[in-house]
């Protein structure tokens, strides 16, 4: 269940029996042909497939990252990355703050990792919050699955291609990766990586991506045990 | 359209043609029985629906607000003003990096009043940056409608249940507003207006909704055409 | 009495018997013509008022508040509004420490609102603290005020000139008050508003001035009971 | 004259012949048995005096400086440095935006001395802004004052004694000062520091503290020369 | 060269020549049985070598990085993120503003990725600002020694054990990794890590060490052409 | 002992036995003819001696100071006091966290006084820290010194010319002290310092030096016994 279904009453109630919360961190930024709001969609789907089957609630989506690199594509909305810190900071205070003790952050977003930094020394204050952090695309279940089809995955390709971040056609075929040789800035990026795409095929088998899919939701649900 | 739906060229192409946005600033906090995020919800409405009259872009939800007086009611996930200030400006900042130049923030809560101060802030220092902003339930146009009616508009009661804001069923008649002396800190606020409500009808006929809903549009429109 | 008068010897006396203090929270800011500091006379003038009347004490005044809009009109000096929420904590942070337990702030200025999100958090955060705010010009009883005598309340108007407030003299007659769509930024507020008054008449009668100060000082000693 | 007296229109027209500003930098802070605000009411004398004679507008004194060390001295209001430091900038970009050039920052307290810092930071940033700083009680003309009469200059003591800061009937006689090492946290100054005076004479003849205010004010007027 | 053993003079007379400098970003934090600021002398060694073979200049090392989760490990000196943000902008700011336009960040240490954020932020917005970032541990080089020797690299164990880092004797043997879930706090990592080391070979042959050390000193290299 | 060459196991040791820990608070800036870090060098090389003779323990070395002024001078390398602030407050508050209890702190740099605003901050919030404060330069032992050798100490000149400073020839003979009114910007301070040295001996006779060194190290001694 979302927050967004539920009034104070049903979160009151549910602290009695559980002391868990799904975090959904987010980002909008450009995703080549995908999404604005892939890294949303992606967790967001995780999440809610979760709760499902654990009735672990889901905090309202962090729509918004770290994506500077990305502000030379129109529709990227980038936090700086003290805002970021900030902002996640004060949802968990929140959380906390009602007996939220066990909270599971799915990040869509790697430019969001700095936000680990935040978590830890808000566990160093906070005695008794533990916070897992799942980023399902550099987990070792996706890994395995791109190495066993023999695919790359990288930045808006077939990784992130499923039925819900397409909003477009997709180009046929693979495109060669651009070299990139130190930190670019947003408008050299613009011009190494043309369509946004990091390279690699634009789509698979939609049989791989339900592979994929399963494979993060199986990680999630193992970090949902805390254990 | 909502960036949700669109990809990076999407919005290069928008831009050719219009500098509008509209950008929905909410909040997450106790509103009785209706939805925690009943302050995303109808803004979000609203923009929908303007946008599908005008075709402006609606920018993602800005889930999370000031509400530190409510910190008492589980479910509450609140920002700093500070936060939010940042928060904010980072969003309204990568926009005008792409040449958006005319922005609508709609907003639904009364607690994030004081992001027009940093939005002040940057009018002065992006020049040809316009803002405007819109907190429907303060409009002269719905207070009329509640005037109509002899209905008290206020905080999570009639004014805010929407078909699309309740989440469970609602207390029937009308609660007497409770006495407040003094800004109520988190503790005594959840003491005083105990359900959360502000006091006042629970419920209203739909067909005042429907008006309050079409009112508010008219002024969202009227002020997407920023004259 | 103000505590420029005062050693810290009276303040530890006074402590033993009260732990109530005035705040006054002001701005530097165009008030066409009147004086520059009129949102701190006003305050001032009712703390003083009060003070007089309950003996509560009177911290230094604020001098500057949020202004962001003004910033066309020369004299305006204006805080960030991160800077003023510092600023109000700082103060009310050190009052606190030393038994200070019932504050009462008395706001000159409306775009300081946004310090109540502040006090809100504070108040969270520090137990047994209590902050009263009180905006002269947005009360009940001035709005009656003005009413009665079929005037309209602007900044800069009739409402702010009092005789301590005046420093030139003012026009005669009424001024037809700008139409003003959006959020304006300091050049464009330059224009629309000409000599800075929001419009309406530019003086009235003193007696009615003496009515309007003598209805909010009688909302501040209600306050300063803090019941 | 002073910014209380003035309207925006005198701002505007003195900005025509002028670009000067004093800027009265204060503390709110035990002084024994002298005025909480005696670091406000020197330089303000001061700024006061000098402006007679010059013809130069003083702005609105800040009352409040950084003060931590004197927190457990009831009356203390301090600001964090960091507070300090952006109400200080937002001041001072508010008067270069109109074109004030030439600001003399009349400081009245040494916790403030970090200020300067920030000052520098602006000076690089804003080409053509010129600050003076003058802390009155270490210039050489005060101090050479001293010498002449065998007197030692300390926090709180005769040096400060003016019958404008006087808010009490003084100790007769001298004070041992304290013997102190390392810095003194609130509570310990408060046990060390006893009265607050950190010793010496309470009081010296008034004929020498006119000396102490005429070479303080022929510096003040030197340095609004600007040369 | 190092910046220790210039004057401003020798800093001049090198822009004259060459815009490339090297800045060390280290971390005071446990190391095991390591130095507490292995992270430090690693990177320094690199941009020694570096140096002397290419001439460009090493400003002096940043010492302190972010290590919130070794805070139970005593010695562990760690700074907020957002303080290490702010820490490498002022540096990075500073030597730009003298012409230094190629910059290349040698970190020792996996807590500070977050500084990569604030250093795409200037990117964008100065120009012609170009930053390379190396964290050698992670590179494609080394990871390959790793495999090819059969040994995992972690932190703390051979991988970081140089001759200048060892500062005491080292176990004989190998640590089994201890299993972790979620981000540990400070207090649950001093638990979890027993010594501080992540598991495996505490040593291997120095000549392992210099293959490594090579490697990276080869990268450095080649990212020093900024190509 | 520095912590460069100790392990986390050593300062759990040490612990046990003392409380004391030195910090060296720097500066990497111009010093004309001398290394742009003399003020690292100096209070270090008080640390390292202090710290044989007494057997407390040094911190790394905080290598960058506030130093806007000098930012005309290629090699300055300044952080905003704000940054220093929170940079030094990360570093306490990380040993207090151990149980350091009494840190002296060795300043080389004046631009860095305002740090003891923040460590005043501190010391009240953290009970039982005492904290101790020394700036060689302005000692009297250091000045009594130059004063019997008719000696001005200023920035740069012979008083912080020692063997481990110097990193180039001096010029011979004296310096006419440059007039400086108001506070110089960088690039006036360029242009009204020349070499960077504020006047009067190059260098003097290296006994004076050692006189200058062994009453600092005095001083410093005494001060490490928190009396």
């Amino acid at each position: 269940m979302r927050f967004e279904e539920l009034n104070w009453f049903d979160i009151e109630n549910y602290l009695q029996e559980d002391d868990r919360l799904i975090l959904v961190l987010g980002a909008c930024e450009q995703h080549g042909y995908l999404s604005l709001t892939t890294d949303v969609k992606i967790p967001q789907a995780l999440a809610d497939a979760a709760s499902q089957q654990t009735g672990v609630l889901v905090a309202p989506a962090i729509n918004f990252g770290a994506s500077p690199y990305f502000l030379g594509f129109p529709g990227t909305l980038s936090l700086r990355l003290s805002t970021l810190l900030d902002l996640v900071e004060d949802v968990v205070r929140s959380a906390f703050g009602y007996g939220f003790r066990r909270i599971l952050v799915l990040s869509g977003h790697g430019g969001n990792d700095g936000v680990r930094s935040r978590l830890f020394e808000m566990s160093n204050e906070l005695g008794d919050l533990r916070i897992a952090w799942y980023a399902w695309w550099e987990s070792h279940s996706v890994s395995q699955i791109a190495q066993r089809h023999e695919l790359k995955p990288a930045h808006a390709n077939w990784l992130e291609s499923f039925p819900f971040t397409r909003v477009s056609d997709l180009p046929e075929g693979e495109k060669i990766p651009p070299k990139v040789a130190g930190l670019l800035g947003a408008e050299q990026a613009r011009k190494v990586y043309g369509d946004g795409v990091f390279g690699g095929h634009y789509e698979v088998d939609q049989s791989i991506m339900d592979e994929v899919f399963a494979a993060a939701l199986d990680d999630v649900l193992v970090l949902l045990r805390f254990e």
